[in-house]
């Protein structure tokens, strides 16, 4: 009962790969609270020891906040200069990116603000040229050299120093969070590789975004920083409270988006998210956003790239085209799910697994060739979608806003619909040719031995269709708007449709088409344009998208790869529909050997050794008697392990014919017996039970809601059986038609 | 197990003033899901019918949002109207407020808007001037008599037909949420007097204001709604997933805040908050969002009155101010919340609660004959906050923005700080005056016998502090830019601080002391603005507000009320702290006779009869046998009853000798004896348990998680005990030293 002493070391502990017990965690840290909230009246340095780990929570998040910003800037402002290394290097300094470099340049009108003399191009270094076949051959060479280059760094600093670092890790920290121990995966070398890693995998121009990995990063500073609170430290439950909130801070740096950050936490990832964390979790996400605004990494005082302003209104009757992306995001979501499972399926079961670095180096090679002829796919994804999401103004000189007409403006500075010019045409080609690219090399790419984010491929592919129709139905209105359709609203002359808006709605669907988020998706997008007359058409697409793609496979990508993996992560938004009863889950089966028990004073320490060799669970039930089977409380076999090697050594004259008593009080025993063994105190007075006849459905919501490792099964007041969390899950496979196999862990 | 069949009508309902069994409502509406789900493969029909029963939820949803989003504007454009006729009547039409009086005038300039031939006051009807003492004196006397008519008209109409419909209504809907049944508190009548009512009870000029009632009239049109969905009709937890979204709507509409309005919902009110909801309270809250823009009742095409948007920046500095602010809206929450309890206790207790009319009168006269006089007390409490919240432009008109030097701009229209004029002066002394009217007037103004919400005058009373401080602080930039603490970001002539800022943040202030709101607070504020960048400062006031009203007091006003009315509410914020046990708080206590059972095969009718009559309880465990005491179900008193009495009525030769059998088969009975009566159909076979040495800390957690009515406890296996809601909750209120008796209902 009492694991706030830990007598023992190790007792109440958790090995790897193995889920936590909520319910015992959570009733931990409260006698914790009560013995410091006791102890507060003694004395003044106890009462300040009160306050100081009431408050220890908020300057948790604070830290989290601060790290997890600077990092953000950091990552932003590295990533930018090496993508553009691939381009080329500043004489004016090495370390100014493009922009940069160019902004100190006494050299540069604003209409030329792209080219100034201090940014050298590698064919002007190394062949003093930028005209002609043979310098775009140099700048061709050196774009796929340092591509690989970086590939290869990152693909080597991961398999070397922190194979965890991998991936978006958003399916591992969603099992971390719902019970789940991984040693090291959120740990100081992770979180190091991550954020060096991330870089180059960026920087690298794979088609990967650095959103997914940035939460990943959150994390791992948020569980760093827990080691300096022994609140925290010490506990698992209130340590996945504050990578709840780190989760939500990771967003708020990848998207600007605190709120929609907050939401993320909770619908996405979080499991156990009490209303406590929602207000802390907002206030780690708003520091992380100030942190990374003060950094200013893009020099607009924005804290993502792609963030824009719209102020035009939309019609009604665009939700038509609105709707149509949804659609188009739904089959894109649930086929790129389908392919890239597979896909990841083939490299967990072939060879191809085996040679990382030889798979990272072709995919960058295949996509640095293929994307420098194309200036949209040579270009970071985070540019190509900022340059999507831009209505086009005045000033701006892209190919997409080269329109006829282009300076004519109407009244106010409104730029009306006008017909397309050359440079909007071939810019559409470019963009069908970056969008079949993003689609194939995507499938491959995330997955890879390296920190690979999704949001900002899927994003790019939604961007891409929506601006490409948003153009169709621009032209269309404006050749066209003596149309039933378009002359009620769509008078010429005026601006009746905004390409630039398309393109965002056509993200917004793509990305919910593979994560299924909903509201947070809807709150991100609402917070990167700041209108919420944008709502509905985000709303319209988001559900559709989410509608389409449940239809047709019911997991997002994350739970996907969480199936995958074999990791035991209980779904907390689907309902378990099937009517079995927890007898036709619960071990033993029927015709199995009965249940392996203890008994409460009858057991000599050889007995019990016996059963935890010949057996492989992790925990034993412990009954008043094999004969009335009638339960008294559960042992883990780690702790019963730790406590009877402890006795052996330290207790003296405890042989393996000593009794094991778990009774309160041991009887008065004769002379020369050997001493007893006492193991009240390891003994969880307090388990689980539910009847043989509980529908598994209860069942299930029990171990969701409490957050159980196991849960018993009586019958009639006797006790018949175990249910384990891993039982569970396995029943909840066998129900799908899927592989109870799959699940792989405890 | 069967209850979908539901053989006997009655069984598996509740009584009134009565807790669900949220396991079993589930468990329901999943039986009839897997029905549809199996029948819809039989035939097409049937598909159909499986699929409109899935888009049904969504459906509902949006006829929420327009009825509630319909019924805002109805009540928004009322209150506006019979607001100004307790000033003045339009000779244009009698159903134009001033505003819209005015508007159609053609003999009005832009300077004197609010003064056009066609708007006459009540003296100009009846003595034909507006000059003189006399004229004043009419004007008094008809602004009293008006507001004393509507007073009277709302608190007669709310006592003869829906005594249900005063107040905010947020405890109860909370305890409705939680599971708790209170019949006809959400019915058609109720919403009908309660939209009535608001509106009469706001024009009258009393201190309340419309937002927190229009989340009873939203969840009114849900509830109202549900039942033409089989789906939510008779499942008492479905239900109440629809009543969260439609508060979410509610608030939506109130406020203008969708998002706001969802996060209400889940921190605030809601209690079983699945994430499928929080995506159709978000369509909800949407959908009715809309529906009022485009009632457009304010005529600006904005949803709230006190809109505003404020570019210009705050700094680094002000955060003292702003916490200060934070400071005053605690300490005015927590006194708010201890007298105006202590008034309801004392109106509960004594005999003026006998005379509602009365009281409402008594309070209505002496708001009207005080605020008269003053013009900040005279027009409505919306109006007076936008005026607060409103940076004042060049044209405003309003004493408030009466500085010196007024017309004169520094570049780009911006206005710098400016000494202020006699105006502001007089202007400040009148909200000082009107802030302790309202302080004082709210405190017994909110619990009458009226539609009244809290939101208004708590943001009124906040706003005026925080405009005065602004006001302050703005002058002594002013006149003392050279101080070390202006001088670095404050030069002469320039706009540095806005006190319509610092009246949205002792708005936010003080609303967050009375109501421990946070995220959500925050939220709405955030999109009452529209600017990130005040997320700051509002967090800032909003945080400091709630630790210091903490600090004085852990309820929030609605959790008083609550406890006031001795509601079974289960707080899900607090952690229950005290290390006790399930033998501590199970019934029956130590030396009380033993628990009452039912045994499962050896009870003849008369005997289960003389038990339900001989006890009050709401249900009995089934036992194997008397002496084994080994669990086998559980039935509720309500159930046993209609069924005992169904069968004697139908069931041939049911007698008093009948033995009842909970057992799936009942042994042949010899010749000659009276037939059985079997009831295992109404047995609740998978009752929850837990043992005696279960800590309290997991026995409160697993019924504020599962939504349990009942558990029942074990010792080794043996029946030990019960432990129901209300023994949880009274064991609560022992601990924290208050009146266990104060929990009045099951």
């Amino acid at each position: 009962m009492d694991f706030l002493e830990e007598p023992i070391p190790g007792v109440g502990t958790y090995d790897d790969f193995n889920t936590i017990d909520w319910v015992r965690e959570k009733s931990r840290d409260r006698d914790r609270h009560r013995e410091i909230t006791n102890k507060s009246k003694e004395s003044t340095w106890a009462l300040i020891h009160s306050v100081s780990d009431a408050f220890s929570g908020w300057l948790l998040m604070l830290l989290i906040g601060l790290l997890s910003g600077s990092l953000a800037g950091l990552i932003d402002i590295s990533a930018h200069w090496m993508t553009d290394l691939k381009e080329g290097i500043c004489t004016a300094g090495f370390w100014f990116n493009h922009e940069h470099c160019c902004w100190n340049s006494q050299h540069v009108t604003f209409e030329n603000r792209d080219n100034c003399p201090e940014w050298n191009s590698w064919s002007q270094l190394i062949i003093s040229t930028e005209e002609g076949a043979f310098a775009y051959i140099v700048n061709y060479f050196m774009y796929v050299l340092w591509a690989l280059l970086f590939a290869f760094l990152a693909v080597s600093l991961v398999k070397v120093f922190a194979p965890y670092a991998c991936g978006s890790g958003i399916p591992e920290i969603k099992t971390i969070l719902s019970g789940f121990i991984i040693r090291g995966y959120l740990g100081k070398w992770t979180l190091i590789i991550k954020t060096i890693t991330l870089v180059l995998a960026v920087s690298s121009g794979l088609s990967l975004g650095k959103e997914g990995p940035l939460v990943h990063v959150a994390c791992c500073c948020g569980n760093i920083l827990c080691h300096c609170f022994n609140k925290y430290r010490k506990n698992e439950a209130k340590r996945r409270e504050v990578l709840s909130a780190a989760a939500a801070a990771g967003v708020s740096v990848a998207f600007g988006a605190p709120i929609g950050g907050v939401l993320f936490s909770l619908e996405e990832v979080s499991y156990y998210f009490p209303l406590k964390t929602l207000w802390r979790s907002f206030f780690a996400a708003l520091v992380a956003a100030f942190t990374l605004r003060s950094i200013n990494p893009f020099g607009n005082s924005r804290l993502v790239l792609f963030y824009v302003e719209f102020h035009t209104p939309w019609h009604l009757f665009e939700l038509v085209p609105f709707i149509l992306l949804g659609i188009f995001g739904g089959l894109w979501g649930a086929l790129f799910i389908r392919t890239n499972i597979a896909w990841c399926r083939k490299r967990k079961t072939t060879q191809l697994g085996k040679y990382p670095v030889i798979e990272v180096l072709t995919v960058t090679a295949i996509t640095a060739v293929l994307a420098f002829p194309n200036e949209y796919t040579r270009m970071s994804t985070s540019e190509l979608i900022s340059e999507l999401f831009n209505d086009c103004g005045l000033l701006d000189s892209s190919k997409l806003c080269d329109y006829e007409n282009r300076f004519n403006t109407s009244k106010g500075g409104e730029l009306p619909d006008r017909p397309a010019g050359a440079g909007v045409y071939s810019a559409m080609w470019q963009l069908a040719l970056t969008l079949i690219l993003k689609i194939v090399i995507t499938i491959f790419t995330f997955g890879m031995k390296i920190p690979s984010g999704l949001f900002i491929p899927s994003m790019a592919v939604g961007a891409i269709t929506g601006r490409l129709l948003g153009v169709g139905m621009e032209q269309l209105a404006y050749y066209h708007h003596d149309w039933a359709i378009f002359n009620s609203w769509c008078s010429q002359g005026a601006d009746c449709i905004t390409p630039g808006l398309y393109a965002m709605v056509g993200a917004a669907a793509c990305l919910g088409g593979v994560t299924r988020m909903t509201v947070s998706l809807v709150v991100i997008m609402f917070e990167l344009t700041g209108g919420l007359e944008y709502i509905v058409p985000l709303m319209a697409a988001a559900m559709t998208s989410k509608w389409v793609a449940d239809a047709l496979g019911r997991e997002g990508i994350y739970d996907a790869h969480i199936r995958l993996n074999g990791y035991p992560f209980l779904e907390a938004k689907e309902e378990f529909a099937h009517k079995t009863l927890a007898m036709d889950v619960m071990k033993p089966r029927r015709n199995d050997p009965l249940l392996t028990v203890l008994t409460q004073d009858s057991m000599t320490v050889e007995d019990v050794e016996t059963i935890i060799s010949e057996t492989t669970y992790s925990g034993f039930p412990v009954v008043v008697s094999r004969e009335s089977q009638r339960l008294v409380g559960f042992v883990l076999r780690r702790d019963l392990i730790i406590s009877i090697e402890n006795a052996r050594k330290k207790q003296d004259g405890v042989v393996s014919t000593s009794i094991i008593y778990f009774t309160e009080h041991s009887p008065p025993m004769p002379p020369y017996t050997p001493p007893t063994l006492k193991l009240r105190n390891i003994l969880d007075l307090s388990p689980f039970t539910v009847t043989d006849l509980t529908p598994m459905e209860i069942v299930v919501d029990i171990f969701r809601k409490l957050g159980l490792r196991q849960c018993l099964v009586t019958h009639n007041g006797r006790l018949l059986g175990i249910i384990t969390k891993k039982d569970v899950l396995k029943h909840i496979a066998q129900m799908a038609n899927q592989d109870p196999d799959s699940i792989l862990f405890n």
